[in-house]
């Protein structure tokens, strides 16, 4: 047998799913062609619809989102040097910005040449300045590490705390599904605790504590606990009781904390987003001084939305130097993240302040980017509340909504009889009838006999009245149908 | 005991090694770091250089190799596309290509939005036409994958295959080291063949099946065979007869072949670059359709040299469908590799032609910096040839010397008192009497009683007499010491 034949296969591997690109993203892909192919061959198209509209990824710029203007303008020139002798071309902020750049990299390549493996020391700093500002609290660039994107810095992180089956990781259920992959693809055990859909979604420290116990009696040694705040895929945002209580607990088991900060900007109500750092600060000496935190942050969330660029960064408080040697010694095995989304890293931790050249289109920008994606969030939460069988917490942050759909017995029993997940069967019925991608609740985890699909908060506004019907219609008559 | 006390850390990220930038890397920086400071105060410089030569990794741009202007020109306006307006700037093939770019990604955001997990289906076609005009082979791009860089490519195939301790890649000795630090993070064996130093650092498939059985007998399932060709750190450049008879050893055993052919385009004798994919289609229908042959190729070498890009992938040859779901499983959990990288990807496999507006100025840098690597390589060769105590290999292909040190016996038993590796000391003594930095041997792996470093023939020529005679009177003293 071969080294690739199917039973060769790594068995963690095969183990772990991630919905967010599973079988929904391979059939949208699959009838986007199908549609493609019927039109250049002069035939009807198949599918009620023109395009598979993908809410099934928090990925902005594909449907549309503009990039701001200030970081292209800049990456544009840091690319290609020669076009700062055109500042007629820009904003003169961005030239100034631009010339910045290309000099803190060192060198004639700005963009071509590996960086540090921890990344360029100048957008260290300026994200270690980014943070003490947002927080109030010290932050030496030397423990800030930058990477393609959050997700591989999550992974990286989880490596160094796995190294056998009973090793385990506690995350939130629903998860974003990364994370059960992670742990899965290292060989640890993933251990769960519970978001409250009867509590806006928010953990309860006492399920935490007994979740804990029950692992712990298990035989399973929990190294960390993952907290994501604002929350993906259910938009809750932490009051600052819960983060303390979070922190305290993690510091008396003496496991790490893992937050994932990447939807800091995305606040729609008003619970304001607090940072694990900043409040670990406020806390009793022995707490702030000792408590290992581990904070991510990312470009492709928040108004930036610049998901393709992978940039991503992860800041260590109370990690440590053995440690962070490791984490360097992962990172270099890859040399460097890509030093184009490390500058735009840099950018979203310095952006156009009142007065600058490019303030006024810049705030025009992001505002037009959060405003709607605000109101898109109260619009859809509305409709799925009004859908029979269907109902919805408001997003506190994040992009996503996580309603609870209540699907027939009859259904359930169906899909059953044909070895079908009931929830994966339902979405990509909606997918087929109504081209809208969402992911089923299944792929984050849900309370057992409860099903939930992820909807991502992106078509634009002028559609997303069309998304709720579409979505409202293909529900009340697959309700209809089961009655 | 926290979950980051060094006796926490998973024992298999402790144990390996990265030479590349490991210790001399750290070194060098603080070096720079010490002469800037020195500089800054009005002290005088404690070194005798003003600044490290960071020949210790393959990064040309950060040694003043510019950019070429095509690459540059496309990549300015995908950023920013209102740039297209202005072909007085660009040339107009540029222009055209970067139209064509920003179609390509199919939304507004171009570099701004995921791409699908492989890659962008104009980036694979791009890969695939140019890997059939190069080896006269068809090439689906189905079976194409792009990759934040080939290392992190490399790591995902092994991660399919490792999930047992017992598990083992064949990997050349010299070797990259970044092929023992992955296989060691995955937990499984590093099974070494020898190049062979008497002969141009060539394998000999002699010793490749006595090293297979030697394994076997200990009980090691060998998965995967890897052949850096053009070699690294050796240089070597494989013979047709040697890739036939290594094609054919790997498909006998039924294991992997993993092609690393990142120096592809860096050829400084007459023995032409094969690539294994060329050479498989010419052998009998059984091998050609049966063997696993998975290719690697990058942005980062070549006369390119975009390293800090971060664009790499990997060809499938033969993969049967599941293990290529598998794969892209794995990269789907980092959502996709950077799209800025996958799009230099797709240039570099679409470069001018003879006829193209870009073609002269594109031929002219291309040719500078292919004659000044092939002027380097010879030129240290002769001066490590003349050392007192040193011999080198010409390099036939890739971007290093490898020259062979004869160190004193009366320095090696020092350093074991000292319990210091002497080819490390070696090393570091060079780096701070002559502000050049070169690599251990020993991180490469060598035959035990024998020394090496490794040096990047990344200076700029006008540079290299100097450097050149810096290492000669560093290693003559050095050897005049322990006389």
């Amino acid at each position: 047998m071969r080294s690739f034949a199917s039973e060769n296969i790594s068995p963690d591997v095969v183990a772990f799913q991630f919905a967010v690109r599973g079988k929904i993203a391979i059939i949208s892909e699959e009838i986007d062609s199908a549609i493609k192919k019927a039109k250049a061959e002069g035939k009807p198209n198949p599918y009620p619809f023109e395009k598979v509209v993908k809410c099934n990824s928090g990925n902005p710029q594909l449907l549309n989102q503009k990039p701001l203007t200030f970081i292209r303008e800049i990456t544009s020139m840091v690319e290609y040097p020669a076009l700062t002798e055109h500042p007629e071309l820009f904003h003169a902020d961005a030239v100034a910005r631009a010339k910045e750049i290309i000099k803190a990299t060192g060198c004639d390549g700005t963009t071509g040449a590996y960086s540090p493996s921890k990344g360029l020391a100048y957008v260290r700093q300026t994200i270690a300045h980014f943070l003490e500002e947002r927080d109030n609290v010290p932050m030496s660039p030397e423990d800030i590490y930058l990477t393609d994107g959050a997700s591989i810095a999550i992974k990286i992180v989880m490596q160094l705390m796995i190294s056998h089956p009973l090793h385990g990781i506690m995350i939130p259920n629903p998860q974003y599904p990364l994370y059960g992959a992670c742990i899965q693809q290292l060989g640890g055990k993933t251990c769960h605790y519970n978001l409250n859909e009867d509590n806006y979604w928010l953990p309860d420290i006492n399920d935490i504590k007994e979740q804990y116990e029950k692992y712990q009696n298990q035989g399973i040694k929990i190294k960390a606990l993952v907290v994501i705040n604002p929350g993906n895929p259910c938009g809750e945002v932490l009051p600052i009781d819960t983060i303390k209580e979070i922190i305290k607990f993690c510091n008396e088991k003496k496991i790490c904390l893992m937050a994932d900060e990447v939807y800091q900007e995305n606040i729609w109500t008003d619970i304001p987003f607090n940072s694990f750092r900043k409040v670990l600060a406020t806390m009793e000496p022995e707490i702030a001084h000792g408590l290992e935190l581990i904070s991510f942050h990312s470009i492709s969330k928040g108004f930036y939305g610049e998901c393709g660029k992978r940039g991503g960064m992860f800041a260590c408080t109370n990690i440590p130097e053995f440690a962070r040697l490791m984490m360097y010694k992962i990172i270099s095995t890859t040399l460097c993240s890509n030093v184009v989304g490390q500058v735009v890293m840099s950018i979203i931790c310095n952006l156009p302040k009142e007065g600058d050249p490019s303030y006024p289109l810049f705030k025009q920008e992001r505002d037009a980017i959060l405003g709607s994606l605000k109101r898109k969030a109260e619009y859809l939460c509305d409709i799925f509340n009004k859908c029979d069988g269907m109902s919805c917490n408001r997003a506190a942050g994040a992009m996503y909504l996580f309603p609870r759909i209540t699907l027939p017995e009859k259904f359930i029993q169906e899909c059953h009889e044909r070895h079908e997940d009931p929830n994966e069967t339902y979405c990509i019925e909606m997918l087929k009838k109504t081209g809208i991608a969402v992911v089923k609740g299944s792929g984050f985890g849900q309370r057992k006999g409860t099903y939930h699909f992820r909807i991502a908060l992106l078509p634009p506004e002028n559609e997303i009245e069309e998304v709720g019907k579409r979505i409202q219609v293909f529900h009340n008559s697959f309700m209809q149908q089961y009655k």
